[in-house]
C-alpha cells in the first residue's frame, strides 16, 4: 500500500488554517496515489496547545474542525490525524491525546495515548487521561500499529531506568501488527536526532516489524519541532526519510521493498541543526503572530548581536531586517564599525542613535539620590536599560519583533540587564552557550564562503561596554570553563561535587557559578521566550524559584 | 491523646532554616504535653520547591535533614513531618510524596501521596509516582488515617466530575482509624476557606471520625499558604482551629470533648483575607529573598500605587518603605499631592523625581526616526520605561524591592507598559480585579479608622497621566462590565457565547476582550511573578502559549 507521510507545520490554536493544511496534504497524498495518509500528533490544534485544552470551548471546535476535515478531504483515502478529544469516561481527566483514523467522511477508528510525557518542556497529564491499553487499527487488509509520541519511548534500552512499567509497543506487536505507524509531536534538541533514529531503528530490528514515523515540523513559541519524519524497514534499516525543519511530504509503498539510506552524521548534523533551529524559531515567531513588519537586532559589534542578526535575516530575509547601533561613550570605535561591516555584509540598513543624552539626563535627574556614591552597576544598567527603550520606542512605532541577543552563558549568569538588553519579544540565543555562539559564527561564515560575520567581531574579547575598558573575564571566569560547569549544573542535572570530580575545577569557583545561576532565576522569569535548542533549556523546562535557599 | 498542630513557613530549599523550625516547634509541642505533633504537607523543603526535586543532592540533603530532625527532636513525641523521598521502585517517577512518622531518632513509619495535583498550579505528575494503596499508621494505641492534601479532595459532593478513580479517605476508614490526618500545603484563593472548611466537616460527618488538617503557611513566591488548621470531631463540628496567615500552634486532645466553634463566615472574611493574604505574600518575599534594604514603590496618586503602598507598609514597617513620584508634563498637580498626603498618611518618605528631561533627551534621540509620524502609544510608553529606568535605578543603587503596581484588570489587557510600569520584583495586585482593588482602598481606610488611603484617590476617575486629559475608560469599558467579562473568562473558563447569555453584554466588546486578552500573552509571560488571590491567576497556574491563532 502507498502511505504518505505528511510532515506539516501547524499553527498552534488555528484550527481553521491547521483544517486546510491537512485538507490539502490529503489531496496532493491521494493525487500522488497514496492510500493512506500519515499526519503528526495533534496535528488539528498544533502542539503544544497547553492551557488553550482547558477551553471548553476550543474542544466543541477541534471537533468540528475533525469533522470538516473528514468531509473535505476525498472519500478513497485514509487520513490519520492528531487531535484532543473529550474523555468519554466518567472519571479522571476532562481530555484524551488521540489518533483518528478518518474514512469516508467519518472516523472510522481512534486510539489514544498511554504514555503521557509529564516533565521537562511536556504537561501532558495536565489535560489528558491515559489509555489503560493498547487496539490495533485494520485498514484495507493492514494491521496498523498506531500510536503516538511518547509511546515508543519506553524502551530500556534508551533510559536508564522505566519510567512507566507498560510497553505500547510490545503490546501492539502481541497482537500482530503489519507495522508501527508513530504520530509524533517531538521537539528538536541537540543530539534528539541520533538517539531518536537510533531508537527507531532499535525498534524495528528488535520487533522485525516496519516503523512509520510522522513528527511535527514549525516552531511554536519555544520548541521547534524537527520533523524527519522517518520510515525504518523490518531490519530495522532506513528506508524512507523526510528533511528536517521542513514542511515535506513522501511516499512510502509497504508493498515495495528498497535500499537503505545514508542517515547523517552527528558531527555534520550539529551546528547545521543548531542553525535551522534558530532560524526556523525565528522565522515561524515572526510569521504565525503575524504581528510585525520587520525584525530589528541592536548591533553592540559584538558575536551575540552579530549571530543574532545572520540568523534573523537567514529566516525572515535581508529586507525584513533592520539593526540599530546605540553607542554610548564607552563603545569603542570598532564597535560601532564592526557593527556596520555586518550590516553591509548581510545588505540590510542599519541606523545610528548615541544613546548619549538620555544617559546624561538620566545621570542628572539622579545626582540627587545618588549623590556620595560611587559609580558602578546601577550606572551600567541605565545604559542598557537606555538602550531598551530606544529599541522599544522603534519596535512600537513602526511594528518590529525586538529580537534579544544575550546567550544562555549570561542568561544563567545573570549578566544582562533586565529591561535593558533582556528587551523584546523572542531570546534568539538564550539555549546557546557562549562557547557554541563562537561555533555558530564560524559555521555561518564557512557557509557564506566569506567572513559574513566580521572576523574582528569573533577575535576581539568580548566586552559588554559598560564601563571603560571592560571585558566579559573581568566578571565571568572565561567562557571554555564556565560553560563546561553551566553544560554540567543545568543540562546534565550534576551538583558540586560530581562536577568537581569529573572536572578538577575550583570548588569554590564551581559553587559560586551554581549559587549564581539559583540566585538569578528572578531575571529569567521575566525573560523573554527563548529558543529551545538543548535537553534542558531555561523556560517551560525549567521551573525554579525564585524565593529559594537551597544552599550547597 | 494530646496532639498538636504545628503550622508552620518553611522557606522553600532551606532545608537547615526548616529543620530548626520543626525541631523549635516540636519542643515546643513536647513541653505543652502533646505526645504526636503534626507538621504541613513538604514541610522539610517547603512546598512548591518545584525543579529543585530534579537534583538528586537536593533529595540527599533533604534525606539528611529528615535525618537531622529525628535525632534532634525530643525522644519522647511523634513527629509527623512531609517530605519527597526517592522513590523505591524500579519503575515510575523518581520520587514520591510522603508523610513520615519520627520516634526515638528514627522513621517509625510513612505514608505515599496518592492523589496527584497535576492541574492550576500543581505539577506534582512532574516529580512524583502516587502510591497505589493507603496504609494506616499505628502509634500508641491510635489508628491514625494519615495522608497528605489532595489525597482527600475526590469528594463527589465537591466536584462536579471524579478527577481520580480512587478515594483514599474511604480506604482509610475501611481499615479502621479513630482519626484522619491530613498534611497539607493548599494554598489560599478567594473562597476557598469556606469550601476546604465545609469538605471536612463534610468528611468528618460522613465517616463519623475526627478530622485534623495541619496546612502550610507563609508566601513561596507567587502562592501564598493560608494555614487554618483544624480539628473537626466525629459530628463535623469545628473543634480546634488556628489562625489563618499566621504561624501558629495549638494542641488538641483527642480523649476531650470540646464545643463548637465558630466558623467566621464567608463576608466577614473576604476582604480581610485578600488583604492578608496579600500583606503575607509581600513579607515573606522580602524576607524570605533576604536580599533587598527596603521597599520601593512608584507612587502615581492613583488607587493601584496606594493601595500597594499601604500593603507594603502592612508588610514589612514603614521605616523599610520608600515612595518616589515620578511626574511628567502630564501629570496633574492632584497626582503629585495625592502621593504626599498618602506618604504621610504611611509615614513613608518620598521623593520625587520628574522624567521631563529623560523624555525630552529620547525624544530628541528619536526625532530624526520618528519624522513624519504622529505621536501615540510609543510615546506614551517611553513616558512609563522612563520612570522604569529610575525606579530600577534605585532599586539596583539601594537594594530596593521594586513593587509594580497594575491590577489584573490592566495586566489582562495589556494596559501597561513592558519594562515600564511592568519593572519590578514582584507584582502586588497582579491578581486583584480593578474593581476589587477599590474595595481593598475602602477596606483599608476602614480598618485604619480615617482615608489612610487619600479619598481624592479613591474617587478621581483612573488615568495613566501619559497623555492630556487620558482616561482609562478612553480605552477600557467601564472596570465593573470588563471586571465582569474578565473574571467569567479567566477564572470561570467561560468563552463568548455563555459570558453573552448569562451577562446580556455586547457581542463585539466580549470577543474583543477575549481576544485582547489572549493577545497580551506576550506581555504576561514577561511579567514579574504576582501573587495569588483567586482560584485562576496569571503565572504557573494558567500557562497559554505566546504564539497561537485560536480566534472565536
Amino acid at each position: 500500500m502507498k502511505i504518505a507521510l505528511a510532515q506539516i507545520n501547524p499553527t498552534v490554536g488555528d484550527l481553521n488554517g491547521n483544517r486546510e493544511l491537512i485538507v490539502r496534504f490529503t489531496r496532493r497524498a491521494r493525487n500522488e496515489g497514496a492510500e493512506l495518509v500519515i499526519f503528526p500528533e495533534m496535528c488539528v490544534t498544533g502542539y503544544p496547545p497547553l492551557d488553550l485544552l482547558d477551553n471548553p470551548v476550543f474542544i466543541t471546535r477541534t471537533e468540528a474542525a475533525i469533522q470538516d476535515i473528514a468531509t473535505q478531504v476525498p472519500v478513497d483515502i485514509g487520513v490519520l490525524i492528531g487531535a484532543p478529544l473529550k474523555n468519554p469516561q466518567k472519571t479522571g481527566k476532562k481530555l484524551v491525546n488521540t489518533a483518528l483514523l478518518l474514512e469516508n467522511g467519518s472516523v472510522h477508528s481512534k486510539v489514544v495515548k498511554r504514555l503521557l510525557p509529564t516533565y521537562n518542556v511536556f504537561d501532558e497529564y495536565r489535560h489528558f487521561e491515559p489509555a489503560s491499553n493498547q487496539q490495533i487499527i485494520a485498514f484495507r487488509g493492514l494491521r496498523l500499529g498506531v500510536h503516538i509520541c511518547e509511546d515508543m519511548w519506553n524502551i530500556a534500552d534508551y533510559a536508564n531506568y522505566d519510567l512507566y512499567d507498560s510497553d505500547p509497543l510490545a503490546d501492539l506487536h502481541d497482537q500482530g501488527i503489519d507495522m508501527f505507524v508513530n504520530l509524533s509531536a517531538s521537539p528538536f534538541s541537540m543530539g534528539i536526532h541520533e538517539i531518536r533514529n537510533g531508537l527507531l531503528q532499535n525498534i524495528a530490528e528488535k520487533f522485525g516489524t516496519p516503523f512509520i514515523l510522522v513528527n511535527q515540523v514549525g516552531a511554536n513559541t519555544e520548541l521547534v519541532f524537527d520533523g524527519e519524519s522517518r520510515v525504518h524497514d523490518a531490519t530495522g534499516a532506513l528506508v524512507c526519510r523526510l528533511p528536517a525543519f521542513e514542511e515535506s511530504m513522501a511516499i512510502w509503498d509497504s508493498s515495495e521493498s528498497y535500499s537503505a539510506l545514508p542517515e547523517p552524521t552527528a558531527a555534520e548534523n550539529r551546528l547545521a541543526n543548531i542553525h535551522q533551529a534558530l532560524v526556523l524559531g525565528v522565522r515561524d515567531y515572526f510569521d504565525k503572530t503575524g504581528a510585525f513588519s520587520k525584525i530589528l537586532v541592536g548591533l553592540s559589534g559584538g558575536i551575540d548581536s552579530a549571530v543574532t542578526c545572520a540568523i534573523a535575516v537567514d529566516a525572515v530575509g535581508a529586507d525584513r531586517v533592520t539593526g540599530v547601533t546605540l553607542p554610548s561613550v564607552y563603545s569603542s570605535a570598532g564597535s560601532v564599525d564592526d557593527s556596520l561591516a555586518l550590516a553591509k555584509n548581510l545588505k540590510i540598513d542599519c541606523d545610528s542613535i548615541s544613546i548619549r543624552p538620555a544617559v546624561d539626563a538620566f545621570s542628572q535627574m539622579l545626582k540627587p539620590s545618588f549623590q556620595s556614591t560611587t559609580s558602578g552597576t546601577p550606572e551600567e544598567n541605565i545604559q542598557a536599560r537606555t538602550r531598551g527603550v530606544v529599541l522599544m520606542a522603534l519596535s512600537n512605532k513602526f511594528d518590529y519583533l525586538l529580537l534579544t541577543t544575550g546567550n544562555k552563558s549570561e542568561l544563567s549568569m545573570g549578566y544582562a540587564t533586565l529591561y535593558g538588553d533582556m528587551s523584546g519579544g523572542l531570546a534568539v540565543l538564550a539555549d546557546v552557550f557562549k562557547t557554541i555562539v563562537y561555533e555558530l559564527a564560524e559555521y555561518i561564515n564557512k557557509k557564506a564562503g566569506f567572513d559574513r560575520i566580521p572576523r574582528n567581531t569573533i577575535t576581539k574579547p568580548p566586552s559588554a561596554e559598560l564601563a571603560p575598558d571592560q571585558k566579559d573575564e573581568d566578571s565571568l571566569p572565561p567562557y571554555p570553563i564556565l560553560d563546561e560547569i553551566l553544560r554540567r549544573y543545568i543540562e546534565e542535572r550534576q551538583d558540586l561535587d560530581v562536577i568537581q570530580q569529573t572536572t578538577g575545577f575550583d570548588r569554590g569557583l564551581i559553587r559560586s557559578i551554581l549559587t549564581t545561576v539559583d540566585r538569578n532565576e528572578y531575571k529569567r522569569v521575566q525573560a523573554p521566550p527563548g529558543i529551545r535548542v538543548t535537553a534542558k533549556a531555561f523556560g517551560m523546562g525549567r521551573r525554579l524559584p525564585v524565593v529559594q535557599r537551597f544552599e550547597r
